[in-house]
């Protein structure tokens, strides 16, 4: 599969086209941004291993029965994925109570949910990615029901493998949020899942091991990075 | 029934004890609060006039089998009501596009839905009243399952009583607030209904009849609720 003509850059990635339209590639970039775009920076090697983090889990979901985007690492920046139609609303699971939950419910951020909660987020730059609910997304063409409802029980299975994954890793998983697409009528899991889209606690220090550093200026970004790379990757 | 003490004054309500603790007399004030009290003044004669056109609204949804916790209008500025354990959401309801809904999706105001909204805000002036999901009532316990979906289909069931009530006085139900509580075990309508809690626009003109004069500045803000107690008292 070759390389074709760029045709969007992301804030972390760029997609490229395919000699067949039924693929892309996509191209993990290390350029970071936080706050919609508000502060910007670069994290040392996040593009390549974002991308091996990502494959790794896309990978473990695959065998787990997770329909995926993924159909195989090209090279340490780049995957092959299913050109999928990506559905304009973020899925977050959270766990953990942290960040925004944290703010719009006036809880302390690291409090346990009694099960983990589903929101969806209109992808939207301008508007800033407000929440919505599902009659939003309903009354506003974002997805069909069929979709939006298959999008929520594909995000609570994926949670119930994932938590147990990054567990054995001595990892909490707090929060994460999840794209998916439709690929010729089927739903698939696409974008990624890596520190960049995670919250990841270190179960023994609870020390941050995701983007937060970065977002908070808590330092030793890479390094975190890292480490989630040896705990996912070489187990 | 006699008034008691003073038990809760809120934004436009005074709530008072009874010599029986299964009911509450609730007094209208004219005290008029916007952008989460940021905003304060005064319109004269409101608290007559929510209190008429409430008491007249309620009066008929319990005609057409909505459970609410009027018991009977006890003077220009007072009610009798069941002591309900208000559930601390409040639940929106939308038929046309406008106020917070018209920001977060980044739409005009005026649009129709092509079917009701409702929403969930945590009834929290601390917070601001954040919207939230279903999930977020569940996992902190603002209120049981069976509550909520029962909250959210007596939501619909009333939109469907209210819209063509207020159609046939020419007015448009826009989108409005409710508030529901626990009376032994039932789930009753409270709080209030009336160009406070509502969007009303004039059918012909779309001229507003609610409390977005007050809170736009727009002017004739006693001349629009006595035109809205006229259209629905007097018919």
């Amino acid at each position: 599969m070759t390389r074709g003509e760029q045709l969007y850059e992301g804030k972390a990635k760029i997609i490229y086209a395919t000699d067949d339209d039924d693929y892309r590639i996509l191209y993990f970039k290390d350029d970071a941004t936080a706050f919609d775009g508000a502060k910007k920076g670069t994290i040392v090697a996040k593009g390549i291993i974002n991308n091996q983090v990502s494959c790794r889990i896309f990978t473990m979901l695959a065998e787990n029965g997770i329909p995926t985007h993924l159909v195989k690492k090209l090279s340490e920046r780049e995957v092959l994925v299913k050109n999928v139609a990506i559905m304009p609303v973020e899925v977050v699971v959270r766990n953990i109570i942290a960040g925004s939950l944290a703010k719009r419910m006036g809880r302390p951020e690291g409090e346990k949910l009694p099960f983990p909660i589903v929101e969806y987020y209109y992808k939207n730059d301008d508007l800033h990615d407000p929440m919505i609910n599902r009659d939003h997304v309903l009354a506003f063409g974002l997805a069909s029901e069929a979709q939006i409802d298959q999008a929520r029980e594909l995000a609570l299975k994926i949670n119930s493998i994932l938590q147990p994954f990054f567990a054995d890793r001595d990892i909490i998983l707090v929060d994460y949020k999840l794209e998916f697409g439709d690929f010729h009528g089927q739903l698939l899991l696409a974008d990624e899942i890596c520190p960049d889209t995670c919250r990841l606690w270190d179960a023994e220090s609870l020390e941050k091991m995701d983007k937060d550093r970065f977002r908070r200026d808590l330092g030793k970004v890479e390094e975190a990075y890292v480490e989630v790379c040896r705990r996912v990757c070489d187990q």
